[in-house]
Formats: C-alpha cells, sequence, structure tokens
C-alpha cells in the first residue's frame, strides 16, 4: 500500500477543527449535508489512493520529459487527471454559475489533502488551475468569465501561473517580459522560468496567467499586468485554434517533484504571444494586485501540500517501523528482535509526526468569510485568513520537510535508497519551503504586514479567542487535558510577550524584527499548532463519554496532543530570546566578515 | 569556484580549539613543527580544492556504475585518489613503523576536513581505508600487519567495513554470513549489503574487513569473529594473485553520493571466499568488539564529514548571496536592488551556518590521549574521547544537514534546481546522520554508556572544565564577551540540571531515558559547541589586542560567536522539558493507536 486515505481522521478533524457541521448551516452551502461530505470524502479516498498513489515512484523515477518541442508527462499521469477532471474533482468549490460544485473550502482542504499525499507532482498541476479560476473569477471581465471559467473548471483544460524570471523571483517588481498594446489584445515578448507545467499532454488547451511589464507604464510594480494567454487561440465557437507564440524550450532538473515539468518559457518568437488583460483597462497596471489573489490561494494549498506529506511520509514510516524487526526491546536479554516501533526513539520519532491541521482551520475560515451573512464576521473571518495564510505555508511545509527527514530515519539505511520511497518524500517536500514565496518570505509577510499593519489586533483576538477557549477547557477535569491546559497556558503567554516585543520594535528596529520574523513564526504557528491539538484533545475527551466503541482511537488523540504539549510545544522557549535578542549580530557584521 | 580551503579558519581553530601548538610538544610528535603543519594544510588545500572538488559535480551526474562484473567511478575519479596515495596523504596519522607519517589526529581532522569539503563520496574511500588501519594496527598479528599495513597506509590497496546484512543493521547480533575453519584460514559465506566501495577501479587489491558469525561458536554477539578477507589472494611476495570467492552484485540507487559504489556483496558462490581471522584464535569470539575499533574511528571521521560539508555548503551558499540581486534594501523606496546578503533574513541564514568545531577537539583529545607520557592523563583523555564520540558524530551530522539545506533556502528556487550544487550537499549529507550508527543510535550510546557507565563522572569533569574556564573569562571584560559569558553560565546549569535528571532516572526509567536521548545529546552537543564557539571568541578578544592588522577577521570570530550565545544556544530551554517531561505519551500509546 503506498497512501491508504486516513478518512477516520479527516473525519474527526474537518468537524473538530474545521467545523464542518456549522459550515454546512452557512447561506449557499445547504447542499454540504453530511451525506453528501461522506460521498465526496469516500470517491475522494478511492481516486488518490487507488488511481495517484500507485505512479507516484515511477512518475518520480520516469520524470516529465520533453518530446518534440513539447512536454510529455510519465506513464498513466495524464489518464489520472483525466479520471480527476472526469470525476468532477477540478470542480468542487468553484462556483455553480460556472459549472462548479460550490461545496465549502474546508472539504476543498480535506479532499486537497488526499490528492497531495497521493502524487505531489501531479497534484501541482490542478492547484495551479485552481488559483487561475479564483483570479479570473475575482477580477475578469464577464466575458472572459464565461469564456475560460467553465472549460478550466471542469478541467478540460489547465491553467498555470507565470512570474518567474531569472531577476525577477521574490522581487517581481524586476519582471522585463513584456506587454504591447495591439488592437484588443496585447502581443507578449520575453522569457520565464521555473513555470511548473508550462506545458503538458493533460489537456488540449493550457490557459496561462502571465505577468508582464505593459509598455508605457511606469517601472517597478505599477507597471505591472496580469494576463490571460491561452497556448492555443479560440476559435470563434471558443475550441483551441492557431497554436500561439509561446514555447516551453527546456525543462528543469530537480531535486524532486520529477513528474511535475518545470518549464523555461520563451513568447513572441514570432512576433508576439497574443494575451488579454485581466479585467477591464483600468486593470492595466495592477497585475500583482491581482496575481496576489492567485498567490493566496496558491500560499494555502501549498500549506495543504504539506499536510499531506507529512501524512504519507508518516503511514510510510509507520508500516516500516511495523514491519522491521531489529534488536531486542529495552532491557530484555532474550535476544528475542521486536518491531523497531517498540523501541522509545522510534516511538518518539512516530509522534512527531502527527501534528499537522493548521491548513484546515484555514481553510474553515475562508468558507465563513465567503458565506457568512453578517458583514462584520465577513471582515473578521477575512482577517483570521490573512493572518494564517502565511503561517499554513511556511509552518505546515516546515512540518512536511522534518516529517519526511524524520520518516526516512525510521528506516535507517534503507531510508537513503531510492527504491524505498522515503528519500523521495524528503526530496520532493523539499520544494514546498520554497514556491509560492519562500518561508523567510512567509514570515516578513507575518511580521510587516498581518502584524504590523493593524498593529497586533488580529493576533491579539486570535490569542484572545485560545485563552478563553483554555479557560473553559479547564472546567473539564482529566489528567492528559489538564497537563495540556497548563501547556498551552504557558505558551499563550509567550507568544503575547514575544509579539509585544515585534510591536515594540514596528518602527525603531525593523532590521531586528526582518531577522526575527523566521523563529518569530515558527512560534507563533506552534502556539496555533497546539491550539488545534487541544481543540481535537477537548474534542476526543467529550467522545469518550459516548461510549461508541472507539475508546482506543479517542486516547491516541489525547495521548498525540499530550505529547504535543509536553515535547513539541516547548520549542518555543528555545525561540524567544533568539528572536527577541537574536538580532545584534546578524545587523553588526559586514558583508566581508563572513 | 566550487570550494576554497578556509585555511585562515582551519588555522584559527587549530590553534584555539585542537591546541595545536601544545599537542605539537607531546613526545613523538616533535617532528610536527609549525612549519611542517603549514606545508600539510597548503598542500591539502590544494589537492582538495584543485583535483578533488571539481569532479564532484560530475560524480553525482555520472554515478559509480556496475560494468562487467565491476565497478567503474566516474571520470576524474581514480586519478583523483592516486594522488592523493602519492601524495602521501593515506599515511598522515598512521604509525611510521609501517610507512605513516605519524602526524597528530588534530591536522588529520583538518585534512579530513578539505577531503570531506571536496567530495564527500571519493572521501569515503579512504575513511574506511583509514578505520581499517586502526583495527589491524591494534588487533591483528605481528605478520599481518607487516602484510597489509604497508600497502594500505600508503594508499597502494584500500580497505572495506563489511557489517550490514538485509537483517543486522543496527543488530549486528543478527549476522548470518559464516566463516568456517578450513586449516590456517576461514571460508566465508553469506551476502551483505549498503557495502561503502565494496568494488571500485582505484587499487590492483581491496582488503575487506569483514564480520561473519564463526561456525561451532554461540549464536548472538560472541559468535561474530572480525575477518581480513582479500579481493585478490596474496602471492607469496604479497602481490595480488588469484581472485577470491567474493564479488559485488549490485549497486544501491541512492538519494546522494551517487558517485561512492554501494554495493551488494556476495561471497563462496565457488566454496568460500578466504579469509584470516584478525588476530590469533583466542580472537575468535571478539570481532564485534574489534569490529568497533574501526566503528569508533570512522564516527568521529563521519563527524568530520558533517564539518566538511556544513563547511562547503556555507560557502557555496555565501557566494550566491553576494552575487544574487534581488528586492530592495529594507526601508529603501528608491528601487535599487541589493545582493541578498544585504536582508536581515539571509544574514540570519548565512551566520546560523558557521559554528561546528567540534571534531576538532575530539581529534586533539585523541592526540592526548595516544601521546601523553602521564598514564592518568591518558585515562581522561579517554574518557573526554569516549564522551565526545556520539556528540561529535550525531551532532556534527544533525548541523550538516540542517546547514545544506539552509544553503539551499539561500539560493531560493535555484536551490531547487540541481545544476545549482546546493540540492547534491542536501542529498549527500543526508547519509551522515544514518551510517556508521544512527544518530537515534549515537544519542542511546551517549546516554546508556557514555553518561551512565561511570555515573556522570566523565560528563561532570567536563562541565566542570567549562565553568572553570567560565570564570576566568568573567576577568575579561568586552560586550561581546560578557554576552557569551552570561550565556554560557546558564546553559552550563541548564545541562547540569537535565544531565541530573537522566542520572536520577538511570534506573527506575530507563524507557524515558531511551526515548529522551535525542534532545539531550542535543542539548549537550550544542552547550559543548558554545564552549567551542566562547574559546574561539576569548582567542579572538586576545587576538585583537595584537593588533597584527586582522581585526576584522577577529571581530567576526567575536560576533559570530555572540550570534551562536544570543540565537543558537538559547535553543537549549526549548528542550530541557521535552527530555525530562516528553516521554509520557512514548511508553502511554499503544503500537496500533498510531
Amino acid at each position: 500500500m503506498t497512501y491508504a486515505t486516513p478518512l477516520r481522521d479527516i473525519r474527526f478533524v474537518l468537524k473538530n477543527i474545521a467545523g464542518m457541521d456549522e459550515i454546512s448551516h452557512l447561506p449557499g452551502y445547504e447542499h454540504a449535508t453530511s451525506d453528501v461530505v461522506e460521498a465526496v470524502l469516500e470517491e475522494a479516498a478511492k481516486l488518490s489512493s487507488e488511481v495517484w498513489a500507485p505512479i507516484n515512484r515511477t512518475g518520480d523515477r520516469q520524470m516529465a520529459k520533453m518530446i518534440d518541442g513539447g512536454v510529455k508527462t510519465p506513464e498513466g499521469f495524464k489518464e489520472a487527471y483525466k479520471k480527476y477532471a472526469e470525476g468532477g474533482w477540478n470542480a468542487l468549490v468553484c462556483p455553480a454559475e460556472f459549472g462548479g460544485q460550490n461545496l465549502p473550502w474546508a472539504l476543498g482542504v480535506a479532499v486537497g489533502e488526499m490528492w497531495q499525499s497521493a502524487n505531489l507532482a501531479l497534484s501541482l498541476c490542478p492547484l495551479l488551475s485552481q488559483a487561475a479560476i479564483e483570479a479570473i473569477e475575482k477580477h475578469g471581465t464577464s466575458e472572459q468569465k464565461h469564456t475560460y471559467l467553465p472549460k478550466l473548471i471542469s478541467g478540460e483544460w489547465a491553467a498555470t501561473m507565470q512570474l518567474t524570471e531569472p531577476q525577477a523571483g521574490t522581487d517581481l517588481a524586476a519582471i522585463r517580459t513584456t506587454a504591447t498594446r495591439n488592437g484588443d489584445h496585447y502581443l507578449i515578448r520575453g522569457q520565464k522560468i521555473f513555470i511548473s507545467y508550462g506545458d503538458h499532454d493533460f489537456t488540449p488547451n493550457i490557459i496561462h496567467l502571465i505577468l508582464a511589464r505593459v509598455d508605457g507604464l511606469p517601472s517597478g510594480n505599477d507597471g505591472l499586468g496580469l494576463f490571460i494567454m491561452p497556448k492555443f487561440l479560440l476559435n470563434k465557437d471558443g475550441s483551441p485554434g492557431k497554436r500561439n507564440d509561446i514555447k516551453a524550450v527546456s525543462l528543469e532538473h530537480k531535486l524532486g517533484i520529477h513528474a511535475s515539468p518545470t518549464c523555461v518559457m520563451m513568447y513572441g518568437e514570432n512576433g508576439g504571444a497574443v494575451a488579454y488583460l485581466v479585467g477591464d483597462t483600468s486593470e492595466e497596471g495592477k497585475g500583482l494586485r491581482n496575481m496576489f489573489t492567485m498567490m493566496n490561494n496558491a500560499r494555502i494549498a501549498v500549506g495543504v501540500q504539506g499536510v499531506g506529506l507529512s501524512e504519507v511520509a508518516y503511514q510510510h514510516a509507520l508500516d516500516y517501523a511495523k514491519a522491521r524487526l531489529q534488536c531486542s526491546k529495552l532491557g530484555d536479554k532474550s535476544g528475542k528482535r521486536v518491531a523497531i516501533i517498540e523501541h522509545p526513539d522510534v516511538r518518539r520519532m512516530l509522534l512527531t509526526m502527527k501534528a499537522n491541521t493548521e491548513a484546515y482551520y484555514a481553510g474553515s475560515m475562508i468558507d465563513w468569510m465567503r458565506r457568512n451573512p453578517d458583514p462584520v464576521q465577513v471582515q473578521l473571518a477575512a482577517a483570521r485568513v490573512d493572518l494564517l495564510t502565511p503561517l499554513v505555508k511556511a509552518w505546515s511545509t516546515d512540518l512536511a520537510v522534518e516529517t519526511a527527514s524524520t520518516g526516512l530515519q525510521v528506516h535507517g539505511g534503507m531510508g537513503f535508497i531510492e527504491e524505498t520511497g522515503a528519500a523521495q518524500y524528503y526530496r520532493d517536500s523539499r520544494i514546498t519551503q520554497i514556491y509560492e514565496g519562500t518561508n523567510g518570505i512567509q514570515s516578513n509577510d507575518l511580521v510587516f504586514r498581518k502584524i504590523l499593519r493593524d498593529n497586533g489586533a488580529e493576533a491579539a483576538r486570535f490569542m484572545k479567542e485560545m485563552r478563553e477557549f483554555l479557560v473553559d477547557l479547564s472546567q473539564k477535569p482529566s489528567d492528559d487535558l489538564d497537563v495540556i491546559q497548563n501547556g498551552m497556558v504557558k505558551a499563550v503567554a509567550a507568544l503575547e510577550e514575544t509579539t509585544q516585543w515585534v510591536l515594540a520594535n514596528a518602527k525603531s528596529n525593523t532590521e531586528a524584527l526582518a531577522a526575527s520574523a523566521v523563529p518569530y513564526l515558527r512560534i507563533f504557528s506552534t502556539v496555533a499548532g497546539g491550539y488545534m491539538m487541544t481543540k481535537m484533545a477537548y474534542a476526543a475527551h467529550r467522545a469518550l463519554f459516548t461510549a461508541d466503541g472507539h475508546a482506543d482511537y479517542y486516547n491516541a488523540k489525547l495521548i498525540t496532543a499530550r505529547f504535543f504539549t509536553e515535547a513539541l510545544l516547548p520549542q518555543i522557549y528555545g525561540l524567544m530570546a533568539p528572536v527577541m535578542g537574536g538580532h545584534t549580530a546578524v545587523t553588526q557584521i559586514a558583508n566581508d566578515q563572513f
């Protein structure tokens, strides 16, 4: 078995972290009944584990190839994508108006986790389509929506997100690809790199969303436009017609996600690629802002990739730990060998791999933001999503890499051998800390935008919510809950203290803030993760009284949350001093002293 | 430039951490004058950076291949090995009696760092020869020493270390390969896996040291013997003659160190491979103990690999950070792009990559253990080496992987592209946490052997030494030294407290100890690393008064040590609670609750 969908865990998290029951009562989500949710989960579990997962290793070995000027994906990938599109999976959270199923984002996160666990390289293609769909839905003209959304939502066509150039990575203001007005459209000329699924054989057309510098506009960010640039221009009837002036010229040779074609793209060898400004002409210089709609969507989706990878790397290591016999149990002199799961250090590693649910919480907040009839609540939910986005992206992906590495370590020497598969998770996961904004960029986003922009108001509201929950929790006596509650009260106070330091240094010491952002994000997201674990522990504690025959399962949740509180949460106490006092040297040292 | 030997740093560490001047006054090391040391460093720097480093990337791509039943190493590897052997580098720390240069181990560590930085995959071959040389020197008969050591020390032949079998990794008592007495020799039959350089084209003969189960002896550890098993049996004149019944049947496809052939080996297809017991017949059941001579040597050498990889990954990232222009300096609105080394978070990452010198200290302790005329001091040095071995192996290699990962992150998206080279360090370094005993095994070795065996005596002596040094330091006023001294005093107290907990739970709670061993090792090694940084800071402080024109360099050492104390050392406060209270869940959770 390469991947067994953890349906019971997903249901538990949907109920207790995402609050699926409450979400399904929001206006517009009435059709998301528990039957529908259950059916969706079960069908996605089948497709992901039976079709997507089995080609994950072969895809890594075969890799995407460039053949005769086009990309050929590994065996089985095209068919697996087709089954995904035909099953309506691409349409899950999309608007009904254009053929979507309009189901909650929280459910989208659950299903997304399955694709990511099963096959990260393949999942990247629809992930980018989803982001493009949201950008067109939010910023496109009515005509653009009607032209592109139905085909993108059905998955008949795929989309890409084209930003990076050799000199313009984090620094998108440095983009040089140009867009020149030419009647009702623009002509794009230039080159981009690192374009995931810039070309492929899944769909008869690819709709590229590209950021380019508009001729005649000022330099810098305000000169960028976001454009729709189809691989094949559309005929009058909407079908793909003439090939646009776009070429994928080569593929990158990467550490991981080998099956995902990472393209170098060229436009304009024959005069210019035809492209259409997203929205009306007033949007000409607003490309960066419009692109960020895609980007924020993609950042949460990459966080979900982290969740999915952690899950599958955990499963993979657990299987091995149960099967591999090595050494006797501690203290046993009989010479009888036991499975390595019996060894305390292996148990510690396995337990460490089990905490990664912030993305579900973020997904539920998107639903509250979209569907709550109360505009004040919508604004609060939006602020929460803003705050959570860098946490979800950076923490979930940091944990994914750590989890994949721990999984490799559980395998011992076998982990280093590619055939085992653990090494692929280690390689694949590493990109998630980089793309859609490196985790360093996420940390700076957290500090300079999410915390400082509202002077810490939303962060304070989140901490207040945690404290209130913990007071509530203290009424429910249980040994495990006591330990968890005490640990979390202390941790929230530590987060509070560190956040106060960030606010106090907002104006006077921005260099220190920038140098402390990464450990600060780690503190914030670890405490938020502890809050999720606490919620799950409390839910498990309540469920124990239902005597539904799953006491072992609920106890396992309590034990895992206790482990998080006792063994992982305390790492924040090793990060407070670095945040508040670890920056002197960073600013003192001269460049040539490195 | 792929690797520029950091000669100035190496000299500084040799002087101030290893105490090279004092070592060169030990009896038997009189010839290790400063002129000789300097000449050795400069020549090794040339060979490593000019010959070994340039084939590191090509070796990764070409990989070792199995061709016509034998291993073919990548282009240039055989020649690079030959230059190494001809230069006398293999003989550096070996005994003069058999053609060695008998130079100090501390110098061996310095030179070893260079090979590892330049080309980890290639360096593994001589690393294993060194370990075998030590085992034969310590446990072999006089005839064996005279037969094999001169050729191995000169590098004319290479050696291997053959332990692992599919069912016997950490658990060597499970070895099934057999050795049957046959007159003056034994016949070996069986199979081994994960044999580094089990076959290759560097040398006309390979001397395998193999652990096998002796027919007629009891099962378990006491039935194992250590044998010399040459690839080609020796003619009367000592030259390689008839091919022994040994075959490398296949190579593993690995995550990293692709140029190093990792062989599956078979012996006895034609009756049995001829092998000779290391030592006389009384050594028949002492193979495991004798093998551990090799293993301890190899563990420190793997720690040096960690140092070397950290250094080269740091250099590589630093070069990129100085060259890559991206975004404006914090707060600058002019739009002028700067090298990313100007960004505080990148500076934080670069500074984090700079602390890894415990292996030098361990090397110097080996010299004191070998050469001190006072037997009491010899015993103390031996106890220190024992204590340091797991710290050096685990911490240096953990840091190497973290450093390689940070280096990759500094490169952003380019880091994920194989051509950049950062990904290779990330892949290559990962094996160092596994081989020669996983870092989990090192942690258990630290707790159950190195701490508990003498009831914490040597650990206490080490902490006392640190405290005394810190008192001494408090006499020298300087802002940086003050910060460092205060931080270290607190850290040593934390180590003391945690060590007391380990001792208090020695008998009653061994499962908790086993579950806490990894974070405990991290605390111990981080504090020990802080001690090294403090020594360097103090040396730099003193050197500032010499006004030798290198004030910038010494100040950089002070700033780096301050960074370590303020930003990295505090991580131990996040690990104390996990050590002392993070094990409840590990023991509570049932296997099927994972």
